[in-house]
């Protein structure tokens, strides 16, 4: 079929890419006119701005947002809005609050356009050759349109999960899932670092990707980076965050529930971006004044 | 090659299938004499003490210990050593504490004898269909037993540590993963449980193995486990462990490495196996002591 | 000075009494009208109504809130707004979410009234013998009304933090303080219940209390929590709370700050309100589906 | 009564000094012989050795240690042993671990001996002139040397807490809670440091300690450190730790209790004594793997 897509940042281009690959015609447009010639290249129809591409496709339009959640996602949000004609159908592909996305849904609803949360997961890679939709949204709409998941997405790799933010918040929630499993990860190379033990770490995932039960793509992903730089000694382990732990913790706090071990990867994320903290400091002083243990000086 | 196999639980019993079908003859012995029985019209020569089975074989002798970590462990050594001639190798498959390896190789090592520590994960269908091993001894000396692994792990699953001890702390710490990804997965459908959505926990599990970031075998386990069962209505969320966590845990104080993660995972099974606790009640006491908040009665 | 006081339940009632033994003059009013009869009969005006409260007091005039935080300080502001007149001054003595605050002071200011944000600490013995403040607001206008804390606050026992938001913010953090001092307490009693030895609670926390580093109001509440009830026989450790606990986090998380104790001891709070957990459940199922591992069935 | 005192250092000089104010005959020693001259100076008989120290009293014989807990204790031990006599007493004012102080106190019994496990908290300052003392022992023979815990002790400031270990532990689960009440504390100040507000925090402390539900000792401490060092600017948050704290998580691990908030304030100091982390640097590589995220260079 044939949609707009706004948005030709690491994710959308691959997408775009992905979408033509499997016969879906598509119009695309992005603030970086570059990136619109480029895909024009590669066989997409090129629009200088959202009105532009508005006008190349016909009622009922789908048009597919893949923008960073938050300000941009909002602002072409209400770009979109005045020009669209009801039964027009948008995806939201980004990483938007589920909070947010319940709201758009309603605002949206009442303009008479259908509003689909698309969570998407698989990395740039998957957007390319394969990715991982939760998607949430009005079901009878969500069957005239399956096809542009169905086809883009890898094998059983999209699940419409019900009603619009059910998809923002599953792909919230893997992602809280996801920075568990990074941490736990972390945390036992971490172990096997300080151990007595000399150990191969490209050669240690190898062997739990072969047979373990830990064995996953985080695991495979872990191989991978060892295998390029055997201790890591060329980064720091800066761990930052864009929003979806943090969502997903906050949501835990919501229902009264205790998720320490995602919350703790958030937490420990946190950590890693100072230097030092002031609750350090608090606690060196306090040892120091009962006990007279002496405090690292500045 | 031929060789000795002390133990037929569920491991060692598929494990002893898995040998012979890969060509290995194997002597069999178990304090339940229905196993050996049976093992022995599975094809293995049967041995009714560790001395016949020791009678049995021809040294430089090879002896796989199947049997339960911890004392049970000890106690097959003791029995084994006075019998054991210079040169023969002992293999412990169990999940013994890497510290009580490190102690028994040296005592091997004094009476000559070799002694190979060798966690084993992917469970019981591993044991019998593609294990995953991780391996610490003498290499000179794994390399003459190789096959034995080689044989019955899944392709590229097994991995040689190094010195002895490296390879039971590194299964110990593969657990540690384990548990914090288990722990994080756990949380994530109960934070879905408790969203204003409502899934299907399968599919849901599903999708995230179709493309996801999170795919891995426990998410596919977890796909089983929600076909059979829904919502988990029919069990109790009792969470069980048998050690090696806890020394994941222990090492990483030892070590002074924060490992928050990997710990909470540990603490939050501790406190499942709890109805209420006394710090719980300590907390309501004073609640109740400077806001006269009320405290529910038993 | 005459001031107005609304909500007479078991902190402001005692803060009335409070005033009066400091010889402030109290107009005071509360939904519950036997309360205000009861406040009548101790020296108070009363009021049947916010309507007469404001009647009864002349601009510019000092009406001090102590009700619940939420939707009750909400619609009390509601109907206070149109009545009070310009320079007026409006007193949070709640527990409020220091965000609102930010927004209320915002609309009051825009009216030309004054608000101040006053977090009270010290329990309800504490707003009758002398209460510890924490306030937010605009300076010179706090000099004004000064005397009605430096009163009932015990010696040296409130604090002028800063602008409107501040005092609750404090609070907040006051709070979030406590819970994790409170949960320390109980986990370390916890560990002594779990010892082999066999110790007197009561003792313990009275020697505590007697020259260790760890002496502590909550401490001799500890010890009184004891002298009662020797084990804690009667209670069950479920650990409720009321929101300053949550936010605090929530703030944490806002800053990108770990804050692990405070964090951990509010979603101890969370586990200890369910007798079972789905995470329990989706982990128990798991051992059960990689290790044979026996489940608890319900 | 008179007794011996083995160990000048900061503690045990106050100690020694706090004795002789009460009353007391001391006796004492230390490797480093300017201590025990300083010591004599100020009225205690000086020894040269642990022999001449012996040699000084008459049996049965009352020896304080006053050193380091581990090797140095262990070492006392030995030279003290075959030098007693049946029925000498042994205190180990140390902070020993409490499983040391249970092997330590059957082997001083096998020899007829007395072995007193004292805890002593309230840091040099209570060692002169007040401390908190938490003792095991043998209670018959405890009763006959009271007099130096209760004449050197705050008011109320001992408690005999039951047989041999559990004094060591009860001390130890003491500073389980101090570690996680300071965290708390630091983590609360943070919190504050990262607000918008702007506050004064030798007031905020202040205003803490009169009348609020943290007041608290280790709050008089905090505010002290701010009185000297308004926002700490002078030091670095590198918390230490000597022992208890990670003694206290053992415990509890041995007891399969859930303590999150002493093991995480444990463990975000071993944090503060890692610049970068391990598990930091795997976290960064997989995000950059997966999503192709900047990771931070060294």
């Amino acid at each position: 079929m044939k949609l707009g897509l706004i948005g030709l940042g690491k994710m959308g281009y691959n997408l775009a890419l992905n979408l033509m690959d499997n016969g879906h015609e598509v119009v695309a447009t992005d603030v970086n006119d570059q990136q619109v010639q480029n895909i024009a290249q590669d066989g997409a129809s090129p629009a200088d701005s959202i009105r532009s591409l508005i006008d190349n496709l016909e009622s009922p339009r789908t048009i597919w947002m893949m923008v960073p959640a938050g300000d941009i996602t909002e602002q072409v949000l209400s770009e979109l809005k005045p020009l669209l004609d009801e039964g027009d159908r948008v995806i939201d592909g980004g990483n938007s609050n589920y909070k947010h996305t319940l709201r758009r849904a309603e605002e949206l609803q009442e303009l008479g356009l259908f509003y689909f949360d698309v969570g998407t997961s698989g990395g740039t890679d998957g957007a390319r050759n394969g990715a991982c939709y939760m998607i949430g949204g009005d079901e009878t709409e969500f069957r005239k349109i399956e096809s542009i998941f169905a086809d883009t997405a890898i094998e059983s790799g999209y699940h419409f999960a019900g009603r619009a933010g059910s998809g923002h918040f599953l792909k919230m929630v893997h992602n809280g899932i996801e920075y568990g499993m990074m941490q736990a990860i972390g945390e036992g190379f971490d172990i096997l670092e300080k151990s007595p033990f000399d150990y191969n770490y490209e050669q240690v995932a190898n062997v739990w990707n072969n047979g373990s039960v830990i064995r996953s793509w985080l695991m495979e992903l872990t191989e991978n980076a060892f295998s390029k730089d055997a201790k890591l000694d060329d980064i720091r382990g800066v761990m930052n965050s864009s929003g979806e732990g943090k969502w997903t913790v906050e949501s835990a706090l919501d229902f009264e529930l205790a998720a320490p071990v995602i919350t703790m990867s958030l937490m420990m994320r946190y950590r890693s971006q100072e230097d030092d903290t002031f609750t350090g400091k608090v606690v060196a002083a306090l040892r120091n004044e009962f006990g007279g243990h002496a405090v690292v000086k500045k």
